[in-house]
């Protein structure tokens, strides 16, 4: 039977501000990208997505960030490597410890946002989070972009990787994404995001935004995004994988 | 032989801004109180701190604090309980993370500043800080103030706990710490100082400020303070201990 | 023709966050306490609410509070009385530099949260905040809790001031708000809200929380609160207050 | 008489921590570069240093930064032009609200670390500044680096502007400062710099490291720097100027 991990960023409110539906996405997704408190997340908000995600047998990663609050993690910063390794270290060791307070672990780690973007490519950012992560917990898995060289320089310094693909975002012909500045970057409709999502579970393909197929290495399909429509398109595809018998499943539980 | 612990807050500089004489406290002190970030320290300040501990086989423990950087944790604060458990995990978790990448473990937690006065004897805030400890890792031993209710609170909740005597001090004749804005509340001299830790050591007591003679059980002696002679202090009471064949040892390796 | 103030908090989003309703309540309120950056407001989304405000002929006040992002300054704070006065200073002027981009002026301060909750009858802390205002500019006003100490203390200091009532808090017989943790403490219903503030307009009287009539001298009303249907209040209170004849405009305009 | 400003960034220190000696420094520079609070400085530390500039007659000039305090402004980031406009707005009204509380006024404007090297070249983020500083006060003076192509800039948008020059670094033969990266790049004696700025106070010339002579035109000197003998640079400085007949004096009292 074909399975498929789906995870979505979570644990990202702040103090008295909100920010998504954890509850809803916690029953629809396998894996939990849980903010360490450097983009979002305060300590007990982090605390409750940690144990909602463990009361719904979801996996929790590690979705470290630059130190940039009021930009929420999505600004480029020239943050220098051993700085870079020790924010890291740091943000796994404050959600591990939340996560044992939940009774969990933490499986894996995923960069948010502009550290997500510049580590698929820089290797020197990329370098000093993998250091990060070897130093606090080598059993931990890094999550990263499909088709970005991160994933080997990973795996070259003995961690574990998992691709992902993201379900709502058009690519290129070379397997990219197609960047947010572009008309139809984000895709909204549940039904062709759906139906996307089952061609990448079955055949390991997309159809690129000139109409190319290409091929796409993925274990993890990211459900959410900027998309306020994130439970209607995570529900579509949970519907359309189970009409289909695809197994939404963490790819720790294999 | 007579043994006792001697520990001092360090880890206390953020990012550009230095604080303390952290290598040349290392040298002296058997336990290290590091700041995880709340009032004080960066993940790469506190990441190097932890190395050096770790190099001098300083115990390690966590200084956690109200989130209270620009008033260095010296603030009260009325904290929620459950905000204050969960900040209180999350610091843990994010020295203990540190701690693993410095291939030491985190031993202890002494609160620090405003938290520490407030719990000694506030059993609201004293049972959330238990809690956050408990929750994370039960077997983390509780540092705190000598002759207060804390250490009790925490050993019916099942904490091992260290009591704490400060050495620049004065104390009342009921045991309490002379408060600073009483004259004669700290205490500069090393010598005098250094004699006064040695009778400590011991007898188990200590002159009041009012030429009592006061019990105090304690098993550690903190060296650190406000005193700008804090290496000079450390430096003196360790030279009248070796002369007395008093050994400084972390409570932790007994 | 009688006139009263409306006020509501506002700028309250924090940089991906958001909160409240600002365009909604602009076109209802006369004065909008815009938050500083203390406990909310990005630079940003404070030019942003200050711009709309200064379109719709809103008046702006400084909505100072302690330094306390994760808890929203809704939690007490020992701030010495020299660091409170600078935090005040400093925050008014952030917000007169924004106000001046928006081509409008700050009219008038009102602390937040704990903050304005503390100072009501706190004389140390009352008067560290004055101390800042007349610093900035004594020019401003002070607005502050109908029938508490912190109005003569400011006025008896210089500043003009301008004493608000809550419409959505239930009284007790002697004036003071029934504290949240009390049953009953927050109004809901936009028609009895309506009625009682009419009453206010009219008479200066509420009915407290024991059926009897007491006496609030305000001259401002905050339509805001953690009322999910702040905007539906604010609404009733206008519909009403139109029918009745009573103009809704704020002090400054006096 | 020739005479020529002397500049040093001051109120530097955050909370409990210090950085540099103001007290020193202000009694040898004739414009303190004053932070705002994103870098460094908090309110109570910026209004001393503001009161101490008044009290020796010291110019005032915001000293505007990146929000990025645990990496002091030194890292690049991809701000947003309208996020950077309005944070350069907040960080000046901030301190026009300290400067009225010390009975000064806000002279110029002088953006600090990562944001003054990237503005001196980047178009974009050098107008977001402009644009910032005309909204709020468009009598604000720019102060940047000689010979870059944003004095030109800000001049075309209607701000007067001041170009500086470094005492402590090295020039290239194009008139660019020598990278820190490279060998010679600061400069650490004080009679080797007090001549140079000799020479650049009479003749508007510098050596560059290939022993060239370049032209800077500069109508400032900052005399502070990483290095830790800012002090004796800047007493050296000034007794040479003495000796020469050179005026230290801010540009802003011409």
């Amino acid at each position: 039977m074909t399975a498929i991990d789906l995870n979505s960023d979570l644990g990202e409110s702040y103090g008295a501000w909100g920010m998504g539906d954890d509850t809803a996405m916690l029953a629809l997704v396998s894996s939990a990208n849980v903010a360490c408190g450097f983009h979002a997340g305060d300590p007990l908000g982090i605390l409750r997505t940690a144990r909602a995600a463990a009361e719904k047998g979801v996996s929790i990663g590690a979705h470290v960030s630059y130190p940039d609050r009021v930009g929420f993690g999505r600004r480029d910063m020239d943050v220098a490597s051993h700085e870079l390794t020790a924010d890291v270290i740091y943000q796994i060791g404050a959600l591990k410890g939340i996560a044992a307070a939940a009774g969990v672990t933490v499986g894996y780690v995923k960069p948010h946002g502009a550290l997500y973007n510049r580590i698929a490519r820089d290797p020197k950012q990329a370098q000093a989070v993998i250091d990060g992560i070897k130093a606090v917990d080598p059993s931990l898995v890094l999550m990263g972009l499909a088709n970005t060289p991160i994933l080997k320089l990973a795996r070259d310094c003995g961690l574990k990787t998992v691709a992902e693909a993201f379900a709502d975002r058009a690519y290129t012909p070379d397997g990219d994404l197609v960047s947010r500045r572009e008309p139809g970057a984000v895709l909204h409709d549940p039904q062709l995001i759906a139906r996307r999502m089952l061609q990448l579970a079955h055949e390991g393909t997309l159809e690129a935004i000139d109409g190319s197929t290409i091929k796409i290495d993925a274990q993890s399909i990211c459900v959410h995004g900027d998309s306020p429509s994130a439970v209607s398109i995570a529900m579509e595809i949970r519907r359309v994988f189970e009409v289909d018998g695809i197994a939404v499943r963490s790819f720790l539980a294999a």
